[in-house]
């Protein structure tokens, strides 16, 4: 059933030939596979090894994250002041294993370090070996939805912690994360750490950072098909570093509130008030981590000392604005997706403030 | 055999790893391939369907480079000048099918262009069948290196042309390509646009640019085991968005002549005269593409209207330079990767110049 874009386009012939794009990416990772396990067998892995793995599998911001200072002083921080002696922790996303030895240094007595990347729970497992703590630190290779207790952990958890967050905080799934293991791996009155998120946005316009993921008109020639492959979504963008224009103030996009039920999906219309009139191209997102005991981590575009961009919600296409004007965007949050659409413009001219008179 | 990186670490390990995340990467392929055909078979593709798929196998910079304008109008201006009319025009790496549409404009007698990406290839040829350009551009959905004379194309190509060109030149392969192409599929008097390339490069500070690849220690625990999960060879940074020192004026690292056989391997020793004392963390490296009839692109770090970014080349560690005393850089170009290695600081005195006596 194909169902044309115009007389000559089709997405179900562009579909099937992401399916083979995707065949031959496979194949691709199959060769690099194959390699990796000659060199394995012949004794001859080296750093080149390693790279060509690394390349396919980890994403370079692990870097910039690492050291992110401003990240991981609050982390270190919440921990120091939130764990309890003895207590039983789970880390949920290892990366290096970072907050897991934070976590026991922090006096933890016990630290469970989970990492879907079988790769990176192995340089979890090195980097905590080299610092002699594989008796209190525990790393499993795997996501944290396949843990049971009395199976890969004995007990609930004391404390569950995680840093799985990307520039739109939902990004890497901390949602469904959390929400499963309030409910199957902690202790009843055990803490979440982070306790509670909230996101924060404003109205930009910035044709710059729109045309990172749209394209219209190249050398006179219509090639806006391209944007079948645009990203669906929230994607990342350092927001100081383009030309740009806010033109509302910032308002609370969402509220998360870690120690409840959070839900998986949320819609939420939001109001804005441009303060200057344009051309309004997305939402420019942020948040706030509250990571418990007074400490917050905040990505505001100002920001330039953490590792995180922000998250840039592209509209559907740009919308006219008037400073005064409100205008209504319905924001939803849909497992690791954000996005924003403007629903309704206000056309009312706005109420001249009465001058006082004597 | 194993080779442990101190007591408790081990590259064969890491690698085992590697392979299992690689293996689990291929799984989430599977899934989502088998999730577009449930689709296309149903009858049910839509944006999302693309989205997803382009999401695994279509980097974002296609929607930057196709509104490069600088980029877009350079190429359209040296086909204008060069494409003879009624020729046979061969594009290498069809993207949107940009090129391809530009040589046809030009005057090209037929076109065809070849992108090894099989859902870029089907979105060229929808592009072009919109512009009712079908019966002169042919989109082969094949690698250059796999055309043959006689089976895809029947005659030689008058005109080669290309732009797989990442930020270090030779990063999407164009010299194999080119190299390719010039012997197996140009007709002996035929035209390569690029007719050449010079790459060039200065001595650089930049820590932050370093920590995007690099990592020592992280809340006073020892992480540079990551270190074996960087890239090696060049990166990308839009350099004029970190802080930075260049602490020597641009040199030429490297020269190509593409209407020669151009070596895909070139080991050169660079020197480099510090201007400022500093901490050398890498050569920075940007290009000159000519593309003939005085048609020249550039990327040098002060054109910010190009979407190309400079290309890092991390030090193995950074070094100590002082001004005046000069510092002798190993450069390798090996296929796709640039790298560049210290191999002797001067630590002689400058002489200083004598100055004229009456």
């Amino acid at each position: 059933m194909s169902r044309p874009l115009s007389a000559t386009t089709s997405y179900e012939r562009l579909a099937a030939a992401g399916v083979r794009a995707q065949l031959a990416r496979i194949e691709e990772l199959v060769t690099s596979t194959r390699a990796a396990v000659d060199a394995i067998a012949s004794g001859t892995v080296d750093q080149s090894t390693l790279g060509a793995l690394a390349a396919n599998v980890i994403p370079r911001w692990h870097f910039s994250m690492l050291n992110d200072r401003e990240r991981n002083d609050a982390y270190a921080t919440a921990l120091e002041r939130q764990v309890v002696p003895g207590s039983h922790v789970l880390d949920i996303g290892s990366g290096s294993g970072l907050l897991a030895l934070a976590a026991a240094r922090a006096g933890a007595g016990r630290v469970t370090t989970c990492e879907a990347n079988p790769l990176l729970a192995e340089v979890a497992r090195q980097i905590i070996d080299t610092q002699g703590l594989t008796d209190r630190i525990t790393v499993l290779a795997t996501h944290s939805s396949a843990i049971e207790i009395g199976r890969e952990i004995a007990t609930p958890a004391d404390m569950v912690i995680s840093e799985i967050v990307d520039c739109g905080l939902v990004g890497e799934g901390i949602l469904p994360s959390i929400r499963h293991a309030r409910r199957e791996l902690l202790a009843p009155d055990g803490t979440i750490l982070p306790q509670g998120a909230k996101l924060y946005g404003q109205l930009m316009e910035s044709s710059a950072v729109q045309r990172l993921n749209h394209v219209e008109v190249a050398c006179g020639f219509d090639v806006s098909l391209m944007n079948a492959l645009a990203t669906h979504g929230h994607f990342p963008t350092r927001l100081a570093t383009w030309p740009h224009c806010a033109l509302s103030a910032p308002v609370e996009l969402l509220s998360f509130d870690f120690t409840r039920d959070v839900p998986e999906q949320q819609n939420r219309s939001v109001s804005f008030e441009p303060t200057t009139s344009g051309t309004a191209h997305a939402v420019v997102a942020w948040f706030e981590l509250d990571l418990g005991a007074g400490v917050v981590l905040r990505t505001t575009p100002d920001n330039t000392a953490t590792h995180w961009m922000q998250a840039f919600l592209p509209f559907p296409a740009p919308v006219e604005v008037a400073a005064g004007r409100s205008i209504e965007v319905e924001l939803r949050c849909v497992s690791t997706r954000l996005s924003a659409t403007p629903t309704r413009v206000c056309t009312e001219a706005p109420s001249t403030t009465q001058e006082a008179t004597r």
